[in-house]
């Protein structure tokens, strides 16, 4: 290809692209292909001469399109937001075209001052503290774009790891290895966090202790306070708590405000995982949950989701970046406050060394929209998100069982577990919505979206017709039609709900809904995602908050057959990094507490290290409602 | 925005971008801007109201591009390349477009499939072992795409180490904690590995030894084989080797043939970072350093560097893709061979959760250029080198310390390493072209790379005319006129070498050559990157293939003042993690072998871990040349 097609092809794109966009509410957001479709379509080895776009881009269309998942369509409830907008598709075509690699400032220059500027930028439009900004006279922090969110916790945890290790070392005269001080090391987060968290404890070998949550899905004060305690009478030293504010599973908000305190009490770094809710932020009216945000070390949110700019961007601000560099600067710390002064080197930031040119797509947006037009486009999608609220409120064999916030709603069949199920199934059969599931209480919830800029209140109601339809045949099948009158006051889209005939087989089905579905023994942690609280127990343990133990396990004693080595076994079953183990009965873990705190302090049988009660069942800073106060 | 403003700025876009590549080469490669430049041109705030395109792209041009590294410019020679490609271009336009987020098969079936075909199509392109195929009735293994190679060899380490922790789990009855364990393990790569292996060890605090490499600046197996049984004898657990296929600093390479059979022997995983070299083994001549390649367990290469997929592209396969499920999988473990069979879940072959659909510009790239096209850019690559060699070589007052490989040529002054500092000084003063600085054997290196696809010999002569002009001139102050005869035969662009005075003050120059040319402690490691070997005694240290003990400290004795806590102090200035530390004398590490294997048999003293001499002298498979066998 020659600069003169490339000239003629990206003219043509553009304008399939303008067409793909503008006309994605007709497509079915769910492709109808089975796993391995594309293996018969493509030839089993690259070509050796060179082929013609038109065939190139035929196949795009004949091969690719098929199996795309329309993340921009009005009909995308699944996950959250992966929005792109027209300036962010701009910004990447130059930031595409220049391919500068910006590991340093002198790899390009614009590209770290750009970053430098723009989250500074972000940070002030988000009512973040001073402390966060590159350009602040008493600050000693500053922002930097990140892969993901999933990589931005990780970093979290190294940096916090670094600081507490460098600290013993220097308070203590023990001179013990890193990874046995690691061995000692024990972060919090809720037991709604995400996934990300749980996989940076595989990854970084770290004990999380995922802690219960109240009513409202959040985690209180009162339940950290009591698990650091509990955990230092053991010997073991906290030193993270990952706070969630817009949790994946219901988009509840952890109470910042009670956490952060104890956080500074109790000498724990702060990490605030805000992905989706981060850009609700620009609106001040919805900054109710940052209360408590000036104890945070570290805070993180996705633009790539809800503000239209593109993945991959996820802005992560930290307080003292000094403690970034010294957890990833490969240079030698005697020169740490040499030329990293004069410029900043964004390498020292992030765990890979090579980095994209991303903020030329967000400042293209930022300046595109302006903040105005941003926070419109946050308050549309609560609106619609309330409109559908109200929808599912006036039908009487629907639930609600978790508050709504911002632009998430979950609902399900008052009818139970079962017939929720089989509506998502039929739901995903038709593909004329993407909607995942999640898990409250052990109540089967369905997770409801609004994403696009360009939901309009005639999506919703059409969505919402064609689910309050399947419902009513669904119900209908298993009660007396006088039990059940849905779509009252909805006109479900006739032309959609025909295609309610399902078109996949079960096993599809169910690779659609995650794989996750069915496995009552452990819900959809890795996806959608609240999780079942770590028990040592296995499969056979129910929710959290009961105890299902039998009395000789209540009382410490093994169950009966294999005796250690079953317990073992079955804790191998979950994937948090062996942290129960320590306190299975008849364990030889000698160096649990290598630094010899409270080792008399160690209970003397296992106990259930989720049985900590939540604290006050009251409102956790409840939300003044999403007035616009601007 | 609306979509018609879109359609028309993205054609404008399409034009411009046409335009900036074709006419890239007259553009001043490095940019003529000090740090914080941009301070001063934006205003501290994020604009309220939306701002007019014209606005926004006018600032781009004012503010943006005179602060850019032109990465794609044909005189761009430093690290290595970063390509783009009008078909990479292409496919990214619409992958930012659909914008889908590929974690599971089911959040977008083609962004997973294309991947795994296209992976597929590459491992035959660039000659791999069928056991890293998707599909192939033999194989366990796959391919996927990482968004760097520092994160693959991250990636690696991580499943590597998993994989001896579960066995150690398996095979003792000792019950461990998994961070005590990791305590014990050792990885190896040779001194010349890429600064990430260094990141890797601080971020899973694994201990990593780099070990000594021959003249030819390569690993050989037999030093590999004593470092295992030295460190074996210690009670440490070997279980990794990073070999390099094209290191940073010379494009050295680690002689598999040797190493393969140590690791099958030894047990460890065999990880291959053919960054840069990757792209070369598109052309079967070239393949003579993968001879060894079938005891991979993993092999990374960056299609973002030399094979024109601009970044972020690495492609990575492992041998054994359970290996990596079983790191990275938030899933429990007694579900991976259910579903995860049908179809394939990237999300558990990566850190981050979340992916972009990058395999859609690597396919339409491998499409369009078509594999013979691709090895002729290759090898166009490799001849431009070859004319700089050989021109290089008609100077007498220029040396070659390094075999050349591939499209990078290393090239000193024989009057010095002061000399070669302040040529490199003025030609980044001069913006002509960018080059870094390496080191060999304690000589300081210019490093020269081959990177544009449209770079031709006159850019080459055009370049080393400047070259030699300007070292000409340097030469001639420190000279005699008749010692100096430097240039004959070529001739510098006049009008490129009248811009050769400096513009930038001294401070300024040196962050271009990365802040590491004046730091004769640490040579540059993190960029470009070969290392000082890791030695306790901290920056008076000199190289390490000499000793520099003073007798006392030979004997094992400490310095001094300060005693242990000074030799402590000493190892943090290095930021290997406090490996050495073991063997400190007097250091209290009851906890270095919790295994108990060979107690007996650890060193009564302190001993320099890269110490152990480089074994054979003779060549390690040297290349019969690039000569085109195809």
């Amino acid at each position: 290809m020659q600069a003169e097609e490339y000239n003629l092809r990206g003219k043509e794109l553009v304008d399939y692209i303008t067409k793909y966009l503008s006309t994605i509410q007709d497509r079915r957001v769910i492709p109808d292909v089975k796993p391995g479709y594309m293996s018969a379509l493509i030839p089993e080895r690259a070509p050796a001469e060179s082929e013609d776009w038109d065939a190139i881009f035929q196949d795009f269309q004949r091969v690719v399109m098929p199996g795309v998942v329309h993340w921009q369509s009005p009909h995308m409830h699944a996950y959250y937001p992966s929005l792109t907008s027209w300036p962010s598709l701009l910004g990447d075509m130059l930031a595409d075209a220049i391919n500068c690699v910006g590991f340093t400032w002198a790899s390009s220059p614009a590209c770290t001052e750009l970053e430098m500027k723009v989250m500074d930028w972000l940070c002030r439009a988000l009512g973040l503290p001073d402390f966060f900004l590159h350009q602040h006279r008493d600050s000693r922090g500053g922002g930097v774009l990140q892969s993901t969110v999933s990589e931005s916790t990780l970093v979290a945890l190294l940096a916090a790891r670094k600081d507490k290790i460098m600290q013993l070392d220097r308070d203590q005269d023990l001179d013990l290895d890193p990874s046995v001080l690691n061995s000692t090391l024990v972060a919090y987060a809720s037991d709604q966090a995400h996934s990300s968290v749980e996989k940076a404890g595989h990854i970084s070998l770290v004990k999380i202790r995922f802690l219960p949550t109240d009513h409202l899905m959040a985690l209180r004060g009162d339940t950290l306070r009591r698990a650091v305690q509990e955990d230092r009478r053991r010997g073991l030293l906290p030193f993270l708590l990952c706070a969630t504010l817009g949790t994946t599973g219901v988009c509840a908000f952890d109470a910042l405000s009670e956490l952060g305190p104890v956080c500074a009490e109790e000498g724990l770094w702060l990490h605030v995982d805000a992905a989706y809710a981060g850009s609700a932020y620009l609106c001040p009216e919805l900054r109710w949950s940052l209360e408590g945000i000036q104890f945070a070390d570290s805070f993180v949110f996705n633009p790539s989701k809800w503000m239209m700019v593109h993945f991959d961007c996820t802005a992560f601000w930290v307080k003292d970046k000094l403690k970034l560099q010294q957890t990833f600067s490969v240079d030698p710390v005697y020169l740490r406050h040499d030329n990293s002064q004069v410029a900043t080197d964004f390498m020292h930031w992030q765990i890979p060394l090579s980095r994209r040119f991303r903020s030329l797509k967000l400042w293209f947006v930022l300046r595109s929209f302006g903040l105005k037009k941003l926070q419109e486009h946050i308050r549309h999608g609560i609106d619609m998100a309330k409109l559908l609220e109200s929808l599912i409120r006036s039908e009487p064999h629907f639930d609600i069982p978790a508050q709504r916030h911002l632009g998430l709603v979950v609902f399900c069949l008052k009818a139970g577990n079962a017939l929720t199920q089989e509506l998502l199934r039929r739901l995903t059969c038709s593909g004329t919505m993407y909607l995942i599931p999640a898990e409250v209480h052990n109540k089967r919830i369905l997770r409801f979206t609004v994403t696009s800029q360009f939901t309009t209140a005639d999506h919703i109601r059409r969505d919402w017709g064609i689910i309050s339809k399947i419902a009513s045949g669904l119900l209908g099948e298993t009660a007396g039609p006088d039990q059940v009158q849905l779509g009252a006051g909805v006109k479900a889209d006739d032309e959609a709900t025909e295609e309610t005939t399902p078109r996949m087989d079960k096993a599809q089905v169910e690779l659609w809904i995650d794989k996750t579905w069915n496995r009552s023994r452990r819900p959809m942690r890795s996806l959608s995602c609240n999780s079942e609280p770590y028990s040592y127990l296995g499969p056979r343990c129910g929710h959290a908050f009961e105890s299902k133990l039998s009395p000789q396990e209540e009382a410490g004693v093994l169950p009966a057959a294999g005796g250690k080595q079953a317990v073992k076994k079955l804790t191998k079953f979950y994937s948090v990094p062996s942290f129960c183990n320590q306190w299975t009965p008849g364990s030889r873990h000698h160096l649990c507490c290598p630094l010899k705190v409270s080792q008399a302090a160690r209970p003397p049988s296992c106990r259930r290290l989720t049985c900590i009660p939540p604290s006050g069942h009251g409102d956790s800073s409840p939300p003044p409602g999403d007035s616009k106060l601007l």
